[in-house]
């Protein structure tokens, strides 16, 4: 018997956005629509078209974008009380964003109805069945998120029931009940969806938790025991409140516990990357103690269990850590992920061997640097280089014998302006170069480039496409901060990092390796040299 | 019928101190363990006293406390294999804590029989029988740490009973059936303790979660449901790995959504300030998104929520936040409605009507500010600013003139160093300062307070408590970059937001405003002046 598959959608861009703290860029998005899309997440579901210029934006380019595995998902609200549908401009609007899906949500508390949208019950019933057969009729396929599902179920079984009926015989594919206050138990979750399930064996019973009693997870999992079979959360969990379902930890648990799979074959060793990457696009910290994800995860500490784990790593892990693409930690032990170290650095470096002199160095080293605040994930080109530099196989291309910014405030009220200058010495031949720019960074990037694009004009070519800054400490404005660089070649991509309690200095650390990466690539290209 | 009392038992101290980054001083723990005896938490575990000298000191510390609802638990192994109790230093060590009640763990997992603890399946029944007899004789109340018990009694159910039953025997007053390695589902939770109840009808069983599938918080909870009547975890859910079960949200959902108390009567109301006040002994920041106690947790950002709770806050709140001590917040941002909007307006001047022309210029301005990047959520003091500004109620108490920050590396290899230079004008009068600082904001922000603190010295009072940076779109070093800052002046804090291209020119609209908001503040509580 084949197993069964759950439908999991994918709402960060959605009900992620109203989380605090999170603002979304439309290159945000994008970019968090393409990693969900290459993790092999089913439907993504993005806002309203009209709900604010930036999510038109968004939409207009996602229908550029060539998805692979992901189909897109608009979500908008039933037409508005007492106005025929094809009429209703919210309607109209959202079938503007060209979606193949469409998620229409609409009131299943009676409460909401008479005290909220102050309708009547049985005109919401219409606004839902009407929108849905409209909707459907332009082609498109329709998830009906039952809003309030479960309080409205316990306070008026018969009316949730309706808006559900409402919903199935306007031809929705999918019948989602969510519990938006996230005030339900795991046993009401599954008496209620098995109930759901009963009366619809035919239509897809859909589940979307929150989490503000802490069991977000749980609950999606109890529904699926009870009969749901699409999933809806967010990738880190983040959402309004306390957040939505965290869909990696859901993802993880049906497709390792219940053996239902959710994402294809071979993609479940990406989940940790994927994580990762998106907190560093969300502009987020990953708690550190994630389920499956985290830095902390597989990480042990007391003495017992870390004997434990190395007489079988079973007694204390639930699973294989690799199965999701993490790694173990032991944090007391001078061997600290040692071999998984190991493991990294041959990739790079497959000549070095466990116990080499060289391989102790460059451990000893990542571990210095991590104590200052480097972090490599995201960020494996700086990781290069620095095995690079302790291998010997590293001679600089340039130095830079002096540097300074300006930044000035002329005049009271004047424009603000930033200046660098920079010296190099490129053997033995120095230049000196001023630039102005967008603030001190900025103008240190450019007047850097400018000069060394004379001796080696393939710099012209690169160009940085993202520059993100981390405060690393609370010592306010004297904290460390890391800033991570992204550059390309129009060919490649490639990160690099540095840390310092100066942004400028951290900024001129991940510039001067983005810059040397390009020229290494070149020269290795040209002579056809491997990997250091 | 009196509701079932459910018995707390509270690790912190003990498995949360497993927790990466966690490490408590005597002090700490004395503080945590006077916490919990006032929220009134019956069971406070803490570790075995010879572990470590910090450990005894506790110890001795704690007996000479007067505690009043809380009773403390020492906890240690069961003896080794192939001694005899009375000779055995672990245990003898574990009495010496002197505490009322004792937990004993022991191995109820076969394969940890054989594998690990390498010894023969009758010897470590033998082990837990012994130990818990010898114990109780000595007058203590015994509670059994089932390990691994769900693993164990997946692979062999009969071993794993046969485990409980010799605690049974030996006079173990609690069963604790702990999910050690997290990895079980709540439905296998719950077939699994309903079998164990209705085993040992006369024993409280007990139930002791891991977070390693994100789903600890609901496995208690549906151990309770099959008949478990005494719940461990730690209060802020943090410990080995992914942490334990999170204790304060297990409390809130058993006394609230299942109305079975754990604390006494008008208790519960100070969940979050416990919470918070752990978080801040143990130095950790406390997630935003905590269900029940996090600043987030009853934060609305969306319109139409805001809208909802305006009309009814039972729309989307699935308790009131005052219950468990915690407040609810409106969040500023574009995807908050107008009305929430006036509604805040309001607050800072109640003479603003809806639609007056004052009103909708300020609205206006608003949306232009919200466009370039900012956002005020957690900016409260820049957002009454704008609203000071345009309503005509702001004087400058200070401008600034002229400015100039540098950075350099005066010479290859040479430290980095940087300079700020200010020029203020006070009513006419002139005054230029420079500082050198870490990094230019740093030295920036030393200048400009320096030259006002001779016009105004309570600026001696404020510091910085926290500085944020996030880059706002990815045009990489020329990217607009929005700068949050948190100032505190010993009695209140405040925050502020600063949005430009220059991260120098963000940071000081941030700081000037941090500054006179604290003038203001100090204007308005001498001369008893209302906000504007």
């Amino acid at each position: 018997m084949e197993a069964e598959t759950i439908e999991l959608l994918d709402s960060t861009l959605r009900d992620g956005a109203q989380a605090e703290g999170i603002t979304f860029s439309v290159e945000d998005k994008i970019k968090i629509l393409l990693a969900l899309d290459q993790l092999g997440i089913p439907c993504v579901e993005a806002g309203n078209p009209t709900s604010n210029p930036k999510d038109l934006e968004f939409f207009q380019r996602a229908r550029a974008l060539q998805l692979q595995q992901t189909k897109l998902v608009a979500f908008g609200s039933t037409r508005r009380r007492n106005c025929r549908v094809e009429e209703d401009s919210f309607v109209s609007d959202l079938l503007l964003a060209g979606t193949p899906a469409v998620s229409i949500f609409g009131k299943s508390w009676d409460f909401h109805v008479t005290d909220i949208i102050q309708t009547t019950l049985e005109e919401n019933l219409a606004m839902i069945e009407d929108t849905i057969r409209y909707v459907k009729e332009q082609g498109r396929d329709v998830i009906f998120d039952a809003e309030h599902f479960f309080d409205g179920y316990k306070n008026n079984a018969e009316y949730a029931m309706a808006s559900l009926e409402a919903a199935y015989k306007g031809g929705a594919r999918v019948l989602a009940l969510c519990d938006t206050n996230g005030g339900t138990m795991p046993f009401e979750i599954r008496a209620i969806v098995g109930a759901v399930c009963e009366r619809y064996p035919d239509a897809t019973i859909g589940i979307h938790c929150h989490d503000d009693c802490g069991m977000a997870v749980a609950n999606s999992i109890e529904a699926v025991k009870a009969g749901a079979r699409h999933v809806q959360g967010t990738f880190l969990g983040f959402g309004e409140r306390c957040g939505n379902a965290n869909l990696c930890t859901v993802l993880a648990n049906l497709q390792i516990k219940m053996e239902m799979p959710c994402i294809p074959e071979g993609k479940l060793e990406e989940l940790t990357q994927t994580a990762r990457y998106l907190a560093e696009v969300a502009n987020i910290a990953l708690t550190e103690k994630e389920p499956y994800v985290g830095r902390s995860t597989f990480s042990h500490k007391g003495g017992m269990h870390i004997d434990g784990v190395n007489k079988n790593p079973k007694s204390f892990e639930h699973i294989s850590p690799e199965r999701v693409g993490n790694s173990r930690r032991f944090l007391m032990s001078e061997v600290a992920g040692r071999s998984y170290m190991v493991k990294k650095l041959q990739r790079y470096a497959p000549s070095l061997s466990k116990d080499s002199a060289e391989t102790k160095r460059i451990m000893e080293r990542m571990k210095e640097l991590e104590h200052e605040g480097y972090q490599f994930e995201g960020a494996e080109s700086s990781f290069e280089m620095i095995i690079r530099k302790e291998m010997g196989k590293y001679r600089p291309f340039f130095e830079i014998e002096d540097f300074k910014v300006i930044g000035e405030q002329a005049k009271r009220d004047g424009e603000f302006s930033a200046y660098a200058l920079v010296k190099i010495n490129v053997d033995g031949q120095v230049k000196t170069t001023a630039a102005e720019g967008d603030g001190p960074v900025n103008a240190l990037d450019k007047a850097l480039r400018q000069s060394l694009e004379v001796f080696f004009p393939a710099i012209g070519q690169i160009h940085l496409t993202d520059y993100k800054v981390r405060v690393l400490d609370t010592k306010a404005t004297a904290s460390k901060v890391r800033v991570l660089i992204e550059t390309t070649d129009g060919r490649e991509k490639w990160s690099t990092v540095g840390v310092s309690k100066d942004i400028i200095q951290a900024s001129l650390i991940a510039l001067v390796d983005s810059i040397e990466v390009k020229l290494l690539k070149d020269i290795e290209s040209h002579i056809g040299l491997s990997k250091p």
